[in-house]
């Protein structure tokens, strides 16, 4: 059984349009058939913005044209985003190495991920979707006791980014993963849910993707949390004269990194954040930020911001 | 290990809009749970015509609000319509299993089906699908090369229904089931895929769910193929002065009804071609119809339209 890794792409591997997806996505899939090729067991996880708001925004134009549909709640949206990012990355993939001469079956599994209610995060919303709104609209959110922020040209709706804490269709994952199989899961964070007794209640909310990629790698017991992102490797105090750029670096030292400032702006800090949380669970682990074009580079350790 | 079963459900398992298919989705879930607590292995495929009607408009409305984005393909629709349902479906059934003392992992697995481009439906479309249209709506999609029918108040988009030939994902939903999972696959009868090389391209077109469950009962090598429908039996005729009821029927018998108009008008033509078409690859394999509220009954020969 070959070692297990999980990758995290980022928004990069995607694009807005559904022409501009079906091209980036293959980047993201020869990076992966990289990892198939040298033996690696792998899960894929996703960011799905651009894709959430997209079907948020068109279910939402849809119960204006058609009265009888109220607006689907966020959640159903996350599943729908679910399957069509993850059905051209399947796709994209299964192409890929099949173009390498290896059989492997490759498939998307619609997943849930527990959040609780008491998260301070639903008191302090910071994740913007949807479309942009006038002031009528941003009014009528708020009645229906939706946030909104002021935004570029309009009003936006801002929900929860609430911690993952557990992911129910796990097993699922791991069953898969054990069959040599290629699974890609919990796309855009996972679909936040509350447990109430035994049923699952979809959150108004989206968990930050990078922290569901940690989690996913705490269970699995993934030997490997590999995060595909823009840049090569990870800043400290990105954007400023102090600006210096991270190759290792120790759980300790992430942490401390953490509290002095070193990662207030930029998409690292959820990536660094969910590095030291699944390592606190697998010492011996390893986190690698890194861009696709150079992630085997980075799995050898020549290149990426390795962390363990 | 129990023995394997199929379960197609139909689209009375479903509704219209979010609350009606959240409330219905109880019974089918209830169905599904009787046969996990006596040691079926189910795995289950529904329809989603009503789901991917809604998708496909709520797509095609936002392109026209947001013209960067192009409409989405059929298969995107189909996608997101799987994510959609497959969320509602195991989010029931897991509840209702779990109500009963079972733990088991219920998972949705996004399905593409291959399709032959040169099935003779491409040039025969019949599935009716999306919004209702107006003369000059209907002679835009036209000019796209799309097929249009004149319908109550305007027209509507149809498109093909090819035979399914194979289930990429096959070898996902086997090793769930082995597992003791419930695996939800091949919703809306497959995302239908042409195979070109080693890409698969998304068609347009929509496959008939009953011959996509007929497909997945041959390849899992199912013991039972169970359609959930309507009716707690099937007709002959039906709705006909020689209406007759069908109780048991064998492969010959209902390949003779096949051809001799017994089931030229309403939902049982597919359900009887499917099941023929699964015992031809199955000898002692039994297909079974009847309703959800029956489904049990049936599996234990005292109601539903027996067929083996």
């Amino acid at each position: 059984m070959g070692k297990k890794i999980v990758v995290a792409l980022g928004r990069s591997a995607f694009g807005e349009t559904f022409p501009e997806q079906k091209a980036n996505v293959k980047l993201a899939a020869s990076a992966i058939a990289d990892l198939v090729e040298e033996g690696w067991q792998v899960a894929i996880t996703h960011s799905n913005g651009q894709q959430l708001g997209m079907v948020h925004s068109a279910m939402t134009e849809f119960s204006v044209k058609e009265p009888k549909h109220t607006v689907a709640p966020m959640s159903l949206c996350s599943a729908m985003s679910q399957g069509y990012v993850g059905y051209d990355l399947q796709n994209a993939i299964r192409t890929e190495i099949l173009n390498r001469g290896i059989f492997r079956t490759v498939s998307t599994i619609i997943t849930q991920v527990k959040v609780s209610p008491f998260d301070r995060a639903f008191h302090n919303p910071t994740k913007v979707i949807g479309r942009v709104m006038d002031a009528v609209g941003a009014a009528a959110e708020e009645r229906k006791g939706n946030y909104v922020v002021e935004t570029e040209g309009g009003f936006r709706r801002i929900v929860a980014s609430p911690q993952p804490i557990d992911i129910y269709e796990i097993d699922a994952i791991r069953v898969l993963l054990d069959a040599g199989q290629v699974v890609i899961a919990a796309g855009g964070g996972g679909i936040p849910v509350l447990e109430q007794g035994t049923t699952l209640k979809g959150a108004s909310a989206v968990i930050e993707k990078d922290l569901t990629a940690g989690k996913l790698a705490e269970l699995l017991d993934a030997d490997v949390l590999l995060f595909l992102t823009g840049n090569e490797r990870a800043f400290r105090f990105y954007g400023t004269p102090q600006e210096t750029v991270l190759s290792t670096l120790t759980p300790e030292k992430a942490k401390e990194y953490l509290d002095d400032g070193s990662f207030s702006t930029g998409g690292m800090r959820p990536k660094i954040a969910a590095s030291v949380s699944y390592l606190d669970k697998k010492p011996g682990g390893k986190a690698i930020i890194t861009r696709m074009q150079t992630a085997l580079d980075a799995l050898r350790g020549k290149t990426g911001t390795q962390i363990g």
